[in-house]
């Protein structure tokens, strides 16, 4: 597969790792531009090159396209450049890899799924928590019943803030924390639980952001979802400095047979059920989680990868376009009850 | 302090316990009566033997209340009585040691508020999470500043559901789930933030709770508070029966300076400012807490016992009247927003 990047300012070099990693397709990166003002593509760039590959590099996104005539393109701009790009490579009939949130507000949104289902391209969001081992291992132990009906979930995202780019700190620009971060929140949600989200209501804060202007650096969300199942969520730019690893991502799942949870890239499960062949108990001094088993993680794998299979006609990736697109408009009309302070309905 | 206890469906041993546990005031526990109708008092009975009390026992706890002439009425009957027994003590100007939610709704909710407002009586619920060891740790900790401002928090509280009393399977004696375990969730948002209440949206339900009528087994709560502050909770029936102890209480608290979490019985601060004095860094495998110390727990307290001094005049308890007051009233509003799916005001 003919592979191009459009811009540098997100998740892309997850494209570049995983263009090796399928045992049935290989993909080429034929070109690199940037995608939006004054993006620097130097550090992307260099990369390309020291994993062998030698990407045309390109002052113009539009000009790349047409000369390297890419099957597949990665988009991942600053945020406000997604969504012309995005309209651009669908209307050309190339499949589409693009950074979240696939469009900074929703009548942008509105078009790009009307563009994407008046075409036959293939579309995933970066929405790359669904390939984490630890959280693959929990869906996987869910969907074999392990812990019964899932009733209620909280997810937390805390990322260390550190200094970001400029175009962070411009709500017009960056889209905000809630579209940015808390939509791997809505997504791990969506996976874990399988449910359909009926409403939301949220809030964030800028404050204490270090002199990144708009940028958030704290939200909290909560959604009704069917079945009488609920869910919260929290994210925020707090994690000290110091801490080894840039996030302290979790999630809980309650379900009716037991409670399953992902934190420090483990995935423990909690159930009257445990078997003998789960790897054995856990130190009993945690002793909230004595009767717990840590599962063995699934084998990791690359959702970069499963999408050119998928493109290639011969696979499917683990998350679907209309689950890519929804992910976009619940970030975005999680955001809207932020900004108003109102529950916001989230059937389609 | 001469004290009578009325009922034995709640945490009245803890006033047991903390009788003889003030080093300046002695209770003596005078009197034992059912509070409701059908109510067994005979294991509590025994249970005050053991611990070398000869109370009287009553079978009506109006005549135990002339009879005994009390300082202090310990009350924990059917929830359902906590309201007319309540306004009883109040009104005979006795102390007043109630088990939580003080009223199941909102008009007893209103006689009990202004009952005490009239009175001169000292009043506490039953909210011993503030007195628990980990929890006033992280209370301390940031009180003294160190995670800076409070910015957002979680809550969790996960229970075996076992086999309750009937009088827990009917919304009309029991209350609901957000008013009996929620209400403790609630106030550890208050006690750990110092924010106030702005409004609440939350949701329950009542779905596979093994025969117990109106039961709800789980529920989450979000709410916005003062300062761009918010918090979510989550409460739940179903922690295996298998797993070791009864429950799985957690707090996180994420502030401008830190992060600090109770769970398992710890107290964890993860911040740029673990000093010299803090006991010792963690496990590093925990690698999300690499930078984290596990502080030193605070000296264990009795609610009772300092209410009893507060009675007696030399102490006052870590919680307020009007903070234990209030705390029936966000549940209660809270468990109308479950019930109503409708975001609910609470400013007062």
């Amino acid at each position: 597969m003919k592979i191009a990047i459009v811009g540098a300012s997100g998740h892309g070099y997850t494209a570049i790792k995983g263009a090796k990693q399928h045992p049935d397709v290989t993909g080429d990166i034929v070109g690199i531009a940037p995608g939006s003002p004054g993006e620097s593509i130097s550090a992307i760039t260099t990369y390309l090159e020291r994993e062998g590959f030698q990407p045309g590099v390109f002052d113009h996104w539009q000009e790349m396209l047409v000369q390297c005539q890419p099957d597949i393109v990665v988009v991942n701009p600053h945020f406000s450049d997604h969504e012309q790009i995005a309209l651009a490579v669908i209307s050309q009939g190339r499949h589409l890899f693009v950074e979240k949130p696939i469009a900074l507000n929703m009548l942008g949104f509105e078009k790009i799924r009307a563009c994407y289902q008046a075409s036959s391209v293939e579309l995933a969001a970066m929405l790359n928590m669904r390939y984490e081992a630890a959280m693959r291992t929990a869906w996987k132990a869910i969907q074999v019943g392990r812990i019964g009906d899932v009733r209620s979930l909280h997810v937390q995202k805390s990322y260390k803030l550190g200094t970001r780019p400029d175009f962070y700190k411009h709500r017009s620009t960056f889209g905000g924390l809630i579209p940015w971060v808390g939509c791997h929140a809505i997504d791990m949600i969506a996976f874990l639980s399988g449910k359909a989200f009926l409403n939301v209501n949220a809030a964030s804060s800028a404050k204490t952001n270090r002199s990144h202007g708009d940028l958030e650096t704290s939200a909290s969300m909560f959604f009704r979802l069917s079945d009488e199942t609920f869910a919260t969520a929290q994210v925020d730019y707090f994690r000290p400095e110091s801490a080894s690893g840039h996030d302290d991502d979790r999630a809980r799942v309650v379900g009716t047979k037991g409670i399953i949870e992902v934190r420090q890239g483990k995935c423990l499960l909690l159930s009257d059920d445990c078997g003998p062949d789960d790897r054995g108990r856990l130190d009993s001094n945690e002793h909230s989680w004595a009767s717990a088993v840590e599962l063995p993680l699934a084998q990791p794998a690359s959702l970069f990868a499963d999408f050119m299979a998928q493109c290639a006609g011969i696979g499917v990736c683990d998350i679907t376009a209309e689950e890519s697109l929804d992910n976009t408009r619940i970030s975005l009309l999680t955001r809207e009850s932020a900004d108003t302070g109102q529950q916001i309905a989230l059937s389609d």
